[in-house]
């Protein structure tokens, strides 16, 4: 069995397309994850039950993604002390403002980890997610790191291309 | 005992001053109410008890007050269909804006009955209440038109104070 | 003849569209309804009309929605002491910002209770207006407690498709 | 009697101390003006009756300062073809966001000429509705320009000072 | 020639199309106007010349159209005391929150008639432009009495249709 | 010499009233840190060795706090795989909105886990911290829970005083 | 060799779409420059060898452009006295506003000349490091005038272009 | 007489306090400087003067700072093609957003160099001017460097004054 753990919770399956990259991203890094759809509305009784039971079934980190009034990450973080990073759904009113605040406003004690709107953000979630994890996991620290210099030469890459189109 | 049953219920202790109004209207009305701190974050379980026992208490509607990423209400609206009122604390931040939106842009299924930041909000919680419960009460609706007359009085009285100032 | 009532009123037939849900909504939980177009600005006499004989008509909640300066829910709450339910309706420079504004921060003495933005305003205006009438109606708090069932059942569906798809 | 009138109408006797610019300004061009404290909210039917009946009593511009979800100007604009000013009174949450959107964003055909918010919004409250009067005083206008050289010769006299000041 | 003019300018010639109902309200008014593009920015002295000599050739009203840090309307309103309408365009980035504050947030001495943004705006720029004019010349406030009129009716036909497309 | 090891970094001494609670969270939770002040834009070669030699000096956890255009939390996160928990600062201009944007909107690869701006987040960036750390540490795990207890503790405590000062 | 030199730097392949004008308006206008993608987060080391190296490679002015938390015009000039112009890219959810907020609200000592957000930036840029340029060289100066008399003759035919589609 | 030549100017003299700054850096660099206050909107042709004239007065930068709708840098920077650089003056009402996108939202072609709201933009307006004036005076560019070395060595000052504080 896996020695790390994160569960991704998501308000609602049509955050699953916002979430791709997330999914991605854990998989690129061989990190073994749950999915879940747990509204902290409408299924207010599974989300009390997934957060207080996450702890024991050893999941290390917890990635919950809402919008709106987006209160699944708080719910989660209430009722745990697992990092729980919180994920910023972009909205079609607000630009994702309302998921923003409603995320990373919380009171003293209760922290959210919270990461950027949109898909920087889905990335960024599963970036975390590793680095919390790596803090005990040498060789995942390795795998961040490697992934960083892919990054680096990716931009690297995009210049060279960037300057024989403009032609500089 | 009373007929009817409102809960003020606040995120902090902190938000008493800001709910004064609240309770004076209240009482001003002869609503008979409790008042309770419970913290989304800090005692979901509280928040959780408190709710899904809500409507067996014989509680008709709920004043759930908080501020920044505030999540009071929406935790209550999620364990109850007993009517919750959210009141948005103007946070020293951003200008209760976070307040709002967080307690606002609930998703479908799950409303809270928002009213404004600030004092006009607390007054209105305490309004709206009354004025829900005076569906069914009509003792209640003729003391609202008192209220509402003594209101418009109250300009008048202003508008002649204004009038003498100015001197116009 | 139907023992509650609830009126649905807005500012612009081109606001039919996003109000679908809640005609659905309350049409779903056998709730008699009016609708009618009624503009706070346009047709002033008509909304006056409107608000000042809602009570006599037996209407026991107002849902009023309109956009930009919407006005409406506010004239509405100014003319009765029937709860007045505001729906902002999204608008395409500021994302419903105005509407929210516009609706929410009326002064004390006056309370319109807001819904959110969008669509799951839309719903909620629906359900928040049930909400109420079921503070004198047992039958209908049945159904509403049966709705957040239904409401819990698909998010579990959901939980179920979304695992499928991401293969875990 | 005067031949123009300006009407001035404020929705709480608490923003009498922000027209203070206004009666100074009306004043000050010796333009005859009425005061009164009306509320959209609290006396819609004083509002009503105002807006309804100011043609008719020789008024040619109305000046409504309101704040939060400032309805008034809008009120008055609904029920009269004379032109409304619309003052947002600066708010202590949102810094007079919510009433400027609440005042400027009418829907079409029912205008509210909004000034900023603040001091500067209530001297040009007056300045406007002397501007309009001037279209059709030509006596007017050049009591206007006359202001208008004032302001220059100030700006000048602030421009030597500023120059002592600093030493250059 | 025309007894009152009203001059139309805009910023940019991609701002017409924005201005279509400003042009039809005009003329469904019979109200002569001029339209012009002239840039605060690209051609000051266009502006400073065109504002300078508005008084002289009998322009009673200027509508200024503009949108990001929109200053045509300031930059005219600075240069005569004939009543200067700002309409702020519409923009991509900001949807227009840029252009409103650029066009309303003037300094005490120097207004500008700020209606909304949009659509709604457009028309409330040339509808402004006549109320103001209407204040010396009866017919035409009659015309505005009878738009006014033909708005009511066009919303009661609305309710009819929505009405009979909800089948209530 | 301790196990685990949390850096402070804020980018001006007058952070350091802000940053109060940090401190004395993190020693209530007995977690040695190390303090610094370091300017991503007063001292770009500091906040580089810094933030290169971190890992290496067993820096587990990163916390940096700026205002405005708040990059020393990403100038961090861009040169290590360390977590980064980035605390905006409150800013007097736009209430620290303009430092939470620049904290949290990353790019995708290079997450910082954002907490709230004010009080509330410089507490949650030591309480986040510790979470991170106790992903591998069961004792701290076991105080965190401790401190929820106390916290929850404090609410109740709070409720008691509130219902004894309304008297209900 | 030229005797000026610009450098146009961006944080992603992405953004040279919204750059086209940037570099259209430096040829149009003769002045040679380079470009580069340097990511201020995914390519530190990049970035800050190449604002160190700025200075003695001859270059005068540097154009950065990015958009979320965009801190590349901010690490440019924290390390290098040559004069940075930020631009601030479109976002899809908060249309920019986090782009300019994170590029302009800079500390103290280290300025970035921040332009607008959009296409009227991209130009700006150019024509602000023209500007800049021209401080010591006369011809270019004459350019830029030559620049916005153009500007100026194509306002003047879009008037006629209005007037004629507008038929007045 | 002096080889560089900056001009200040300011909407109003009740500016100055904010701008102790720009004249403390300026004078700290040693680089003359005029100081004059010219409002964009109650002396627009003092502004139309000053801006045509600059170039041939010697005026290599300008400096113009603002608040509301804050036309000033926009104007000056229509007529000449001198670099303008926009200080946003904070507002009492909206933080000094009104000021910030009036003066930064130009559109192509008429650049304004813009700098922070607040106190830092008052220090950079004058560094950002001494960068400008340092492309073609290698003199002041080491005074630049020399700054910036003092601003490090004050950072470094501040982490060991806070080492000391916090005790560790």
């Amino acid at each position: 069995m896996a020695k790390h753990k994160v569960a991704v919770v998501m308000g609602s399956d049509s955050d699953l397309s916002k979430l791709e990259k997330t999914v991605e991203t854990l998989r690129g890094l061989g990190i073994p994850f749950s999915i879940d759809v747990i509204s902290a509305h409408r299924t207010p009784k599974a989300a009390h039950a997934f957060a207080t039971g996450a702890e024991r079934k050893g999941i290390k980190v917890i990635i919950a993604a809402a919008g709106g009034a987006a209160h699944l990450a708080g719910v989660m973080a209430s009722l745990t002390t697992v990092p729980v990073i919180g994920v910023p759904i972009l909205t079609s009113s607000l630009g994702g403002l309302d998921s923003l605040l409603s995320t990373v406003q919380m009171p003293g004690g209760v922290p959210v980890a919270t990461v950027g709107i949109g898909s920087g953000g889905a990335v960024n979630a599963a970036v975390l997610a590793a680095e919390i994890l790596a803090t005990s996991d040498a060789a995942l620290r390795r795998k961040l790191a490697a992934l960083r210099n892919k990054l680096a030469r990716s931009v690297a890459r995009s210049s060279k291309k960037v300057k024989k189109e403009v032609g500089v």
